[in-house]
């Protein structure tokens, strides 16, 4: 398959550069000739880390969302520094939100969260190999989160709550409940 | 489990108001007592349906995303209209980019798709009764997508090509997978 019903851009305007985003409007020539606009986000892209102890619990950690204005619960996850490859962004995370190290990540999948409007790609990542660090090493400076260590059921429990309510953590659950067969 | 860390939001300010998403960025006051700016992407929420026909075949379109400059395989979806139920956005975007409609629409979950930086939410539906309808219904007039239909083990495929690439349908896939035990 081809790249169907492609767009051309005609001209491109960014609106706005942030920390975080950048916010630009496209206007496209559509596959009938006519011209829209897309509202396009430029994201670096990010992993989540699936992570399984010896005692079979997961991983995971509660935050606040802004943009929720309410906390939850996720799975360890950040952000790609710029040229920074996948597999270490996900160590430092898994190191920085967990207190725990691993040398073993096996790439699960990767997926774009919104293709609609957003370039944000995320890699997911699996270890049961996990090793505790003696110092926890330090969070982004406006970073806050706790460290919650769940068994599936208990996951599951807080999926069925709302409070485990993000792409990637609700991925992560399936993706466990299929490895075990259950 | 309470909303742990909660930044309360000191100003708001507009900075883009489009078709799809609206930006804003908030002034927080941090759990320290610093203060932080917060990025945030409002989105109106949307629908994905995972529908399988009697043949087995699971229903994708194909379209191009403008944010990836390519085009890519991904379940049945759309946005949510102003005080539209979900499950009345599901029904319409299966009958607009399928040909197909249903009496029988199951809620299998519903997840943010970027919660650090956006509110989008999406509910995600099953369906196995499909009912072909007999005048295809007009897409959006920007919108230009293409019926596929595939076996699981041809999505699979089509997975690890990456041209199934977004949290949705790869959430699809897994769920699928394991709904069917494989």
């Amino acid at each position: 398959m081809t790249n169907k019903f492609e767009e051309k851009t005609i001209a491109t305007t960014q609106i706005f550069n942030g920390k975080i985003i950048n916010l630009q409007l496209d206007e496209v020539t559509l596959p009938n000739g006519e011209t829209s606009k897309r509202e396009i986000i430029r994201h670096p892209g990010g992993v989540g880390i699936i992570a399984v102890t010896d005692e079979n619990k997961i991983l995971f950690v509660e935050q606040y969302r802004k943009p929720l204005d309410k906390s939850l619960v996720e799975i360890p996850a950040g952000k790609l520094e710029p040229d920074e490859k996948p597999e270490v962004t996900a160590k430092r995370e898994l190191e920085e939100e967990t207190g725990y190290t691993t040398d073993k990540l096996e790439l699960v999948t990767s997926f774009y969260t919104s293709p609609g409007f957003a370039d944000e790609l995320l890699y997911i990542y699996y270890t049961d190999k996990l090793v505790p660090i003696k110092e926890k090493m330090a969070l982004d400076e406006d970073e806050f989160v706790e460290l919650v260590e769940l068994t599936l059921e208990e996951a599951e429990a807080l999926m069925i709550e709302n409070k485990i309510h993000d792409a990637k953590t609700v991925y992560a659950i399936t993706y466990l409940q299929h490895l075990l067969k259950k």
